[in-house]
């Protein structure tokens, strides 16, 4: 693989935790000047999604789906915000093999698919300065 | 102007607000397998800067200059963290217009001089869901 395929390639989104994702989408729309394209449930993790594109970058609204969500916890403990950044990855695992060597902490060693047809890996933020960081691949099917 | 331009371009830069920004510095070089490119401080915000790319986006490490910088209360009320999403914009007086015109509340409207050749703009997180959103420019001289 070549040198310059291992490592992030860009912030590919960055997860902001709403409380009401439907008020959240149109403040959005009015501050980036571009509409949601795609509204996702993924129950696996608890949340309702909302993406925005800006540029080669998107924003990724989320509101707890239920109760338990990690999102309904983010908001109880330190309020609306950003919430995560997520790099794209070229070669998912071998991003977590690179970051484990540098001694960082992989939340799920295992990729488990995510919100925008993604595969996803999160990072533990005690490594990162306080930053929850999520690598993730394209799923080609 | 083309009304494509009236809008956000993309993620110009996450800025993170970090302790200690010579071992950050290192944590991020090794997260993103990419070195720090520029480091800079600046004054008037009372913040020591460091620079990362990742594709089309950057890193902004932020440490406090000083007890009173911004990024010095941000850390007492947090802990280290996402500080601020900046936005690439064409031409920023009209996006401040446009977004004040769409009811947000603009912190400085005159745009200031900020890190790495840019003229800033920052827009109130009570009006993004608890986000410091900032807009940047590159200043032509």
């Amino acid at each position: 693989m070549p040198l310059i395929l291992k490592r992030m390639q860009k912030i590919e989104h960055i997860g902001i935790a709403v409380s009401n994702i439907e008020e959240a989408s149109k403040t959005y729309e009015a501050l980036l000047n571009s509409k949601v394209y795609k509204t996702e449930t993924v129950a696996s993790e608890g949340v309702i999604t909302a993406f925005l594109k800006t540029g080669p970058n998107k924003i990724e609204l989320l509101e707890a789906a239920h109760a338990d969500s990690p999102i309904a916890k983010f908001i109880a403990k330190k309020g609306e915000g950003i919430h995560h950044i997520a790099f794209a990855v070229h070669d998912i695992k071998a991003e977590v093999k690179r970051l484990k060597d540098e001694g960082f902490h992989i939340i799920n060693e295992t990729p488990k698919r995510g919100a925008d047809g993604k595969l996803v890996v999160f990072v533990h933020p005690k490594d990162s300065n306080g930053v929850l960081v999520e690598l993730c691949q394209d799923i080609i099917e």
